[in-house]
């Protein structure tokens, strides 16, 4: 978070005034896997430990946190570099999943072989809870205590981990909503809390990525603030993800519950 | 714009219901740029002939719109695939710039050298305005005017060219607010709107990437109506834009104004 000098513009009272307002650092993120970069993310620079987790465990680099053989991350000019160093055996999937990579963004192949690349089939949702609508209220009313830098910037998004009653175990914050669920998945492996084992609560609009990260992670419950699009909704539907969108603490709308997990 | 069956889930008064909710489209853009795969994109599939034009001329695949031979967008299996075509001379500039991606996204150059490349210097801005408060509340009062999708749906961003009195002349939206950028963008080098006769107005929260492509095409002021992050605010003041935040009808944050615009 850093201050920034700006000049508040007023029509009518109380007027025109010099301020200082927080703003949410984004800063480019080099993330380099068994010393080869591997991709620049925009990111804010907090909890970057718990981001390279989630991070190599989203990409299917690893398939546990404990596959990860060290983390490193340090200011470079102009922003961070983000190492992450796996055991020998599984650079081959880096390298692997590193030129996947490439030829999803440029690769000569045709428009129907690049999207079936990128909506790959997901796993199916295989968790159940059981909760209910008073848990995701009380997730919600809980969700500002853990928005540090959400409330003082008002350009950061949370991903929390709740209990199937709504109690919330973990809690991180990005400029970017992904980098945000990133974080929180890296953070949970890290502290060895199952995402089976509850839903995650997005403060953000519903985009694919998000279902994809949620589904990946084994997590079988999504709660979103804001809308979902159209394929948010298809993937969650066809992976078997209970998916509730608009969530406010006095209503939410249920757009997929295919296991009856919410009462 | 698709609907949707949902359950609204009540705490209280009115209680359940069984609704249906328009859901914006997001849909994997397969974008070949003279044959070649050059990126899969996910957008709302409206305007994709604007978003063409608007995204080769953000890429820097060419300086005009009319350097564009001719544009094809058809459905395909699982999303769209929108196809560029560039005159021969000009098929060399997108290739080097598919391999610019490609070096981008997974190079084994080490993170400064990443970092330097995603951060290219922006040309200055050297358009000038005269513009005032009056304009910028003119403007936010007439944007919802421009935003079917987005009061549909609640999950699409706007972008609007406005004059130096503030009066909307075109405006797009995406479910991404880069994408409804680009489709502003291209959608103004189709009608001949210099973008250096007015402001862009962004209903957004203002990262880099939008200050970035606000300064490539040529505009000297960008309003949006949520917060900056701090790179957006680095690259604004290095390219010299004048950058408005959080703009309300009755105030706004003024985070730059090197050339003294706002009267």
């Amino acid at each position: 978070m850093i201050d920034l000098p700006v000049r508040r513009l007023g029509l009518g009272e109380p007027g025109d005034a010099e301020l200082t307002r927080s703003v949410a650092v984004e800063a480019p993120v080099s993330v380099e896997v068994g010393g080869i970069g591997y991709a620049v993310m925009m990111a804010t620079p907090a909890d970057l430990g718990d981001y390279a987790v989630g991070f190599a465990l989203s990409e299917g680099l690893v398939a546990t946190a404990d596959q990860i053989s060290r983390i490193d991350a340090h200011a470079i000019e102009g922003g961070w570099a983000l190492r992450i160093w796996l055991p020998p055996e599984r650079n081959a999937v880096a390298l692997e999943r590193a030129r996947r990579r490439v030829s999803e963004s440029s690769c000569g192949l045709c428009g129907i072989e690049n999207i079936e690349e990128v909506l790959r089939p997901l796993p199916p949702v295989t968790a159940r809870i059981a909760t209910d609508r008073t848990a995701i209220a009380n997730a919600l009313m809980a969700l500002p205590d853990h928005q540090p830098l959400g409330r003082a910037t008002g350009a950061a998004h949370a991903a929390a981990f709740c209990s199937p009653a709504g109690a919330i175990e973990l809690a991180r914050e990005d400029v970017g909503r992904h980098n945000a669920l990133d974080k929180l998945i890296g953070a949970m492996a890290r502290a060895g809390i199952d995402p089976a084992s509850g839903f995650i609560l997005l403060s953000a609009r519903c985009s694919y990525e998000l279902v994809e990260k949620t589904v990946r992670a084994g997590c079988p419950m999504l709660v979103t603030i804001s809308a979902p699009t159209s394929l948010a909704v298809e993937r969650a539907a066809d992976a078997g993800l209970t998916l509730v969108a608009l969530a406010r603490t006095d209503a939410a709308l249920i757009v997929g519950d295919p296991h009856g997990m919410i009462a």
